[in-house]
């Protein structure tokens, strides 16, 4: 028997028990046994998501939100694509999972699918559950490929939540985590805030450059496996590298025998306006990272990609990394269907237009007509506004100013990605420019409500 | 549109731009941009699977698989359960994903569901994307709630393969990897490989105890903040602990207020013939981590079963740990689906008979016709056979034995699970007397086959 529900009658029944769920089911079960990521779990009352479609989100009242926060960036093709959809239903009846030892058709052409859209000489992938455990297998390779131990990453940066990835990170969530040796961090560019007296992006990229490579001396070059870099620092601010800073942090990479990870789990497939961020930049990683984009979220996974030279390090020698879903084949088939539309649809080409003709126009609109705007940046469909309660000192918006920006948003039907001071401007890559529109009208209001916070 | 396939007549289609797909394309694939697990990459001949059905697994050309391995002991369901299927269909065309911040109806569901079977006084679940982050996220509470940092856990053991779960991990699979601090190893039971001279499950149990209260008492009670415990460490061989070990364990840590995590990754949902192994032995643990079993790994899952002491002290302090996919919607249904199905067909209950009736029966019977078994030792469907080159040293058989004992049972149509010198016999929860009954015959044969390199 296969039961299989129309996407377009589904609104909310389930096969289980319980039936469609009443409304207020979803929030009461949530309150009593589900315990919340990077929270205090008592103050917590969520929105209740019920379905979706493209870029919208309804709940179990029917209430529909633009989905301007790609739930966690990570809802490139949009909700409830339908060739993604039906890849899952397909190989859900099939085969839904394989052991790692094994080979299954849908794993290995989700490589290939992956593989289409990196650079030259990397040819093998890793398949993970998700950013983080990429990242862990990341810096394994390049420990055990360099004989070194030591990673630096940035300040501002987020890697993942276990053991290796949290320390990585720069962020706070790094500090409670603090259990993994041989982690380095610097400053990386960020000109609004930057580290390094610049006054242009020019000396922004030269001066980052000289402070990684006076750690990197410091530290010792022969100690440093790995640069673990996010090539567009995402929760951190969308700090979009400036010219120069990342061929300098590849010359600096191969000056010292060191391998660059570039993490693209929020970069990559579309968000940027391109496949990777990179190929902005046409920088050469060893390994790139990725998730989140690759298939949506639809199912949960990740990976690596990996260099040629690596690679064949292992050839003969175990490699000392894997996991149970390594390779899973119902997360293969959802990115198989979600690159292969993305690719017959235009998709990343689509949100490159969108940033560059649209997006990109109206946030820097909105900076030039609200004081509570500092800064608007970005590319493709990956943007922030910062907001300051001081253009002058840059003081960043109080949490309180922040939470009321919030509320606003969600009240007008928009449902945003905040963090910290900032607006992160991160729809789907399939969004409308009318919905873009809808949007820029919404957090348009919400900015003024609040620019007279402004001193 | 939604293209779905019925499962009946599903045997290779795929709705992506490549078709069906020709017998070898998966393992060209494969070879060519597949980087595996645990593996050196060079000399993997991986089998090729194509789909499968209750216990059994077919390749891309037809021929048929006993599943003696459940994949990587997950498949405790079976293959494409039809009801599992079903609800990852329907959740797959109405929601797939939601941010762990919102709240989503199959998301509490899959919490109640699971909360059914756990201990009293837990009720709260944190969800992860597998086995290795449920333990990374479990360390992380015990820690942040005792403020203590080493934890404790077995040589013999495996956690995951993250920072710091895999440096929790006891076998060589942590060597090349220790970069985490903090974690510290003992020696668990295990009499046929006695580390404490004993003779009896009783001695053994009480020896193992005073080594851990030593080893607790010498790294000073007040800086451990976990013993961390497979609950019948698998991979390590099945070894179920003795009469009084866990109620010992229980007591040191409420002696010296230590977090007790039990890790029910591959022992819970049905394997040991009970809903979580702790329930053998009323063991009442601070933590559970739990993955595989929990949906079979239809979809990739994994978490923590929270006391309420624990969470509780997080309802006014942040927790710093957290995911994407934390929650993941089509998860979480296919949790929802799979724990029903378990209630309503009894497979934990049919799992615990025949571990009792014919599988442990049969097993202990070829442990006694073969001098080549030095061992038979599990529960439900969850055993080992130690294999041997000499019963009275115990030497364990060489990898090339171990490898015509593996090409063998692959002859015989029966897929294998194979760790160091045993053969673990770990079919799913819901093998028929019949299956079994060949499964052992194929083990019979391919014993007859090595006794004679038995000195």
């Amino acid at each position: 028997m296969t039961h299989v529900v129309d996407q377009a009658s589904s609104t909310g029944g389930t096969t289980g028990r319980g039936g469609p769920g009443a409304p207020g089911e979803a929030l009461r079960l949530d309150r009593a046994h589900v315990f919340h990521s990077w929270s205090a779990q008592g103050a917590l009352r969520p929105l209740t998501f019920a379905g979706g479609s493209g870029s919208v989100v309804w709940d179990d009242e029917g209430r529909r939100y633009l989905d301007f926060s790609s739930q966690l960036v990570n809802m490139n093709i949009g909700h409830c694509h339908p060739r993604v959809v039906a890849a899952i239903q397909e190989q859900a009846a099939r085969l839904p999972m394989v052991a790692p030892p094994h080979a299954e058709l849908s794993r290995g052409r989700a490589a290939e699918a992956i593989l289409r859209h990196a650079p030259e000489g990397m040819s093998k992938v890793f398949f993970t559950n998700g950013g983080a455990d990429a990242n862990e297998n990341a810096i394994r390779m390049a420990r055990l490929h360099t004989g070194r131990d030591k990673v630096i990453s940035t300040y501002r940066s987020y890697h993942g939540n276990t053991g290796a990835a949290v320390v990585a990170t720069g962020d706070w969530r790094r500090i409670p985590n603090e259990y993994a040796t041989g982690h380095v961090h610097v400053f990386g560019p960020y000109l609004y805030r930057t580290e390094f007296w610049a006054t242009t992006p020019e000396e922004e990229a030269a001066r980052a450059l000289h402070h990684l490579q006076r750690v990197i001396e410091a530290e010792g070059p022969g100690s440093v496996a790995a640069i673990l870099l996010e090539t567009v620092p995402g929760t951190a601010g969308v700090l979009v590298p400036p010219p120069g800073y990342l061929a300098g942090v590849r010359a600096l990479a191969d000056r010292f025998g060191i391998m660059l990870i570039l993490d693209e789990v929020m970069a990559g497939f579309g968000r940027t306006g391109a496949w990777f961020a990179r190929d902005h930049w046409s920088v050469r990683p060893d390994l790139i990272t990725f998730a989140k984009g690759v298939n949506s979220g639809y199912v949960p996974v990740g990976g690596v990609i990996i260099s040629d030279e690596i690679a064949a390090a292992f050839d003969d020698r175990v490699f000392p990394g894997g996991l149970t879903y390594s390779g899973h084949a119902l997360a293969a088939a959802s990115i198989v269907a979600s690159v292969e539309a993305m690719e017959d649809e235009g998709v990343v080409e689509h949100a490159a237009r969108i940033g560059a003709d649209v997006l990109g126009p109206g946030l820097h609109a909105l900076a030039e007509r609200h004081p509570s705007v500092g800064e608007a940046r970005g590319l493709g469909v990956f943007w922030a506004l910062e907001l300051v309660a001081d253009r002058t000192t840059r003081e960043p918006f109080s949490a309180a100013v922040m939470g009321t920006v919030k509320a606003e948003l969600v009240a007008r039907g928009v449902l945003p990605f905040l963090a910290d001071n900032r607006i992160h401007v991160v729809p789907p890559c399939v969004v409308t420019p009318a919905e873009v529109e809808q949007a820029l009208a919404a957090y348009d209001e919400v900015l003024g409500l609040v620019d007279d916070a402004v001193r």
